[in-house]
Order: structure tokens, then C-alpha cells, then sequence
């Protein structure tokens, strides 16, 4: 039974090119918050000029303030519903520091930022990868507002990374993250979209 | 600014060396749901036989029945908290497919199998993914009762996948899934973490 068959594939989680000329316009470490996520939302509007993604960036982030690993999503591109912009940089993170609990039991700190609120598939990620500070810019909200499909959360979720220590802080630049979301609907971008709840079949799309 | 602190790593989801062979003892289409069931369960052992990850297996099965890709944890070999068995075998089977959604809009209908519930993760990554279909064996109070983590998920999840036309069931050939759960708890298997909630701090793990 030895035969083709027998040989999946592999997947491969890897930045888009424009991603290595894009960061040499940034300063390795971003000393506050507001110019971390100044530079999440210009991941999120390069990946809509750059390519076929949809308008969402990430970054992980050590206690310094050093880029540790962007993301991008790479849904259509890479034909992977995984790849969403925070898991690509959860992902590259974890590799770039060579442990799957970047937080190491406690001991160290390290921050997502993400231009829209992660959705339910990337909220229940959070908590495995050792990530102790979660910073969000646009609001589920916004990204349902232009049609995407955000998933069904734990009623109280920040409460429950509280009780996990994961602190979290919403609409940080929140007006500069809708806005390339408005921009993205506007110019027709793909809502792309798999299993949407029944009610919402005609609007509904997913990250 | 050039440097290599611009280079970031990729990260690869390739299974591992052992599957290959372990699969030429099954036929390529398994016609019932406790065949498939079974095969996700024989991963979920074998994984824990072949290496240091956890005993959690999976698959994607097309509608025929036959295997379109396995998945098994992978978390402590690779390093990457992502790799859930479920996560795995999802992005392999849409790299084998050729599209990010499976089931083409409603078209086709593929079955995810799962030796175990899914965590809140995988919960949220399978209505992205396409699948139309979910076969759970052990519950998520089996792995919780060995000391795993399985997350925050919504109060209803069950509902929220049927109203989104992704039929569950639960509980196929249960106490052989627990059986490896169970051993896997004997042989001292390591229960990794990173944000337990605070209350569970001492007892519980991650997936």
C-alpha cells in the first residue's frame, strides 16, 4: 500500500518579501506602546497594498520593546486558514526565541500587539504560547462592520486572561486601524469566508 | 538599519518520520466512522510512543472516507505552541487540497476526527477552515481530569458550530481515546504550560 498517497505535505510559515525592506524604516526597538502600534497598523495597510491578504498585522514584542517577529495575514496567499496575522507572528516568535512558552513559566514578558482584536481562533492561542501582554487596536466591532467574521468568543474573555495574567489593553490607535479597515471595504477587498453562522450567510465573512 | 535582526525565521508543519510507515498499515479509505475514529486514536498513541509530544491525534477525512491528512501534536519537538494535532492536520489537508477552504463554499464536505475535544484554539480554527464535520473521542473533561489545559470556550459551542452548519459528535470510541490519555498520565507524560488560570496553577497543563 507503499505509494503517492502516503506523502502529505508540508506547510510553510514565512513573510511575504516586502516585509524585510518595509521594517528597515523602523527603529529596532519602539520605546512606547502607541509606536508599537503605529507600526502593527502599517503592517496591516502594507499587507493590503502588497498583496491579495486581508487588512490585519501583528507583533510580538520583548519587554524592551524589540521587534521579536511581525505577521501578516496570509489566508489567501498561502491557502491557509491558520494564518492569521497573530498566529503567523506567535509562530515566528516562538522560533525566533526557540521555546513554545515564550513567557517561560512566568519569567519573562512578552507583547502581541494586533490591529484588530484577535478573533476567536487566535484568542484561544494566546494562552498557550506564554504571551503576557495582549494590546488591540480596532475592535471586533469594526472588523465585523466591514463583514468579517470574528467567531464565537468566551463571553467574558479578557476577564479569563486576567485570571491567567494576561493583561490586556483595547483601542490603542484604534481610528488608524479602522480606517485601513474602511479602506480595505472600500477598494473591494475579498471578505473571504468558510462556515458562517446561518443568520449572517449573506454578510458574514472570516479573517 | 540593514542586519540580520531583519531576517526572520520561518517556521515549517511537517510530520513526523514515523507516520509514513505507521499509515501503510491502514487502507487509503476507511469506510466507517470507528475505522477513522480508531486510526485518530492509534495516532494519538503512537505519538506518544515515537517522541516527546503530547496524545493527541487527528485527521481530515474527505467525504468518501478517504484520509486527506493526519495530524499530531507537535508542540515540545518543534517548539511552537500552534501545533495541536487538529491545527496540524488542518493545514495540511488544505495545502494537500490546494485551498484554504475546504468545503468550497458549502460544495464539499470534509470531516475532521479527533482523538481528543478540541481546545478553545482549535475550536476557533475549524469554522475557518472549512470542515463540515466534527468527530470528537474523548471529552474535554478527559483531558482536563490528566491535568491538560483545554482553555476558555464559548458557553455553547456546540449550537454556534450548528448554526453555522458544522455538525459535532462526541464521544466516538471514548474510552479507548481515554485509555491513552490515562497512560499517557501513568508514564509521567509532561503536562506543558504557560498561563494556567490562577486558581489551576498547580494542576493544570496546555495542550
Amino acid at each position: 500500500m507503499k505509494g503517492p498517497e502516503r506523502n502529505f505535505p508540508e506547510a510553510i510559515i514565512r513573510l511575504p518579501r516586502w516585509i524585510g525592506p518595509f521594517l528597515e524604516g523602523f527603529p529596532l526597538l519602539l520605546s512606547s506602546r502607541d509606536e508599537r502600534m503605529s507600526l502593527v497598523i502599517e503592517l496591516s495597510r502594507m499587507n493590503v497594498e502588497n498583496g491579495v491578504n486581508g487588512p490585519f498585522g501583528a507583533a510580538v514584542f520583548d519587554e524592551s520593546g524589540t521587534l521579536v517577529a511581525p505577521g501578516v495575514n496570509m489566508v489567501l496567499s498561502e491557502g491557509c486558514s491558520l494564518l492569521h496575522a497573530e498566529m503567523v507572528a506567535l509562530a515566528l516568535a516562538q522560533k525566533a526565541v526557540g521555546r513554545f512558552d515564550l513567557g517561560q513559566g512566568g519569567e519573562r514578558h512578552f507583547q502581541l500587539f494586533t490591529s484588530t482584536e484577535p478573533c476567536a481562533m487566535c484568542l484561544g492561542a494566546i494562552p498557550w504560547s506564554g504571551i503576557s501582554r495582549l494590546f488591540c487596536a480596532a475592535r471586533d466591532e469594526d472588523a465585523r462592520a466591514i463583514g468579517f467574521d470574528e467567531g464565537t468568543k468566551p463571553c467574558d474573555w479578557k476577564k479569563a486572561f486576567s485570571s491567567r495574567g494576561i493583561l490586556v489593553e483595547c483601542d490603542v490607535l484604534r481610528s488608524q486601524a479602522v480606517e485601513v479597515l474602511k479602506s480595505y471595504a472600500r477598494q473591494g477587498g475579498k471578505i473571504y469566508n468558510s462556515r458562517p453562522p446561518a443568520a449572517d450567510k449573506e454578510i458574514n465573512g472570516k479573517r
